[in-house]
């Protein structure tokens, strides 16, 4: 079965898309752990990311570096944190989320409540610094 | 003045080393969240890791790929994780540690208390599969 990743990559479900290539796409999380977080995913399904080709793993933090650029300048912040974790989801993405404190990148806290409303004013103001 | 990591790689500083290249090193993180974590940095120092170029963001996840794989040969868990943060030294750094839950890359959790033979035989178990 495909996973939700590879759903939303077929378009077979919405997602709030920030950017994407052959390779990749980049979307908002939609159960975000702070505003301006963003999955970065292959397009090929593959569970664990040092699974994942050599070639497709030079290209990942390449093709995520202009969008943490953007997620910096939409949400102020110290800096563009990056997190693989990947227990929930069989299909290996990158976390990048705008980060002051590690707290912000502790995935055990409560996630952010927001509307698809909300989501479309994030992708909004990542879009205009892309 | 240099980094501590930037210390380390000039052999100014010792380190637990895991791995190394012309570009990066690899060396065990002296207060660690889980046993088996261990620190991915380039060799030339850059703040934050979206400032490091393109040519060496490329080779960041492949150079990490194997010592990834010997950290979750050595410490059996679901998978090795990925956080970058970097809130407290000034030269980027990717954190290798072994997941079995989001709280093992809770960087806001107390660190395992150590000792320097504890160190030398974490890494021992990590070479044993690099």
């Amino acid at each position: 079965m495909s996973s939700i990743f590879s759903k939303i990559i077929a378009g077979e479900i919405p997602c709030h898309k920030i950017a994407e290539d052959d390779s990749f796409i980049a979307f908002l999380d939609i159960t975000p752990i702070r505003e301006g977080h963003v999955l970065v995913v292959p397009k090929v399904e593959v569970d664990k990311i040092f699974d994942v080709n050599d070639d497709l793993l030079a290209k990942w933090l390449v093709f995520a570096k202009p969008v943490a650029k953007a997620i910096e300048k939409a949400f102020p912040c110290n800096r563009c944190g990056i997190s693989v974790i990947g227990l929930e989801v069989p299909h290996a993405h990158m976390h990048l989320v705008p980060v002051d404190s590690a707290d912000d990148l502790n995935f055990t806290r409560e996630k952010l409540s927001v509307s698809q409303d909300d989501l479309k004013e994030t992708r909004k103001k990542i879009l205009a610094h892309l």
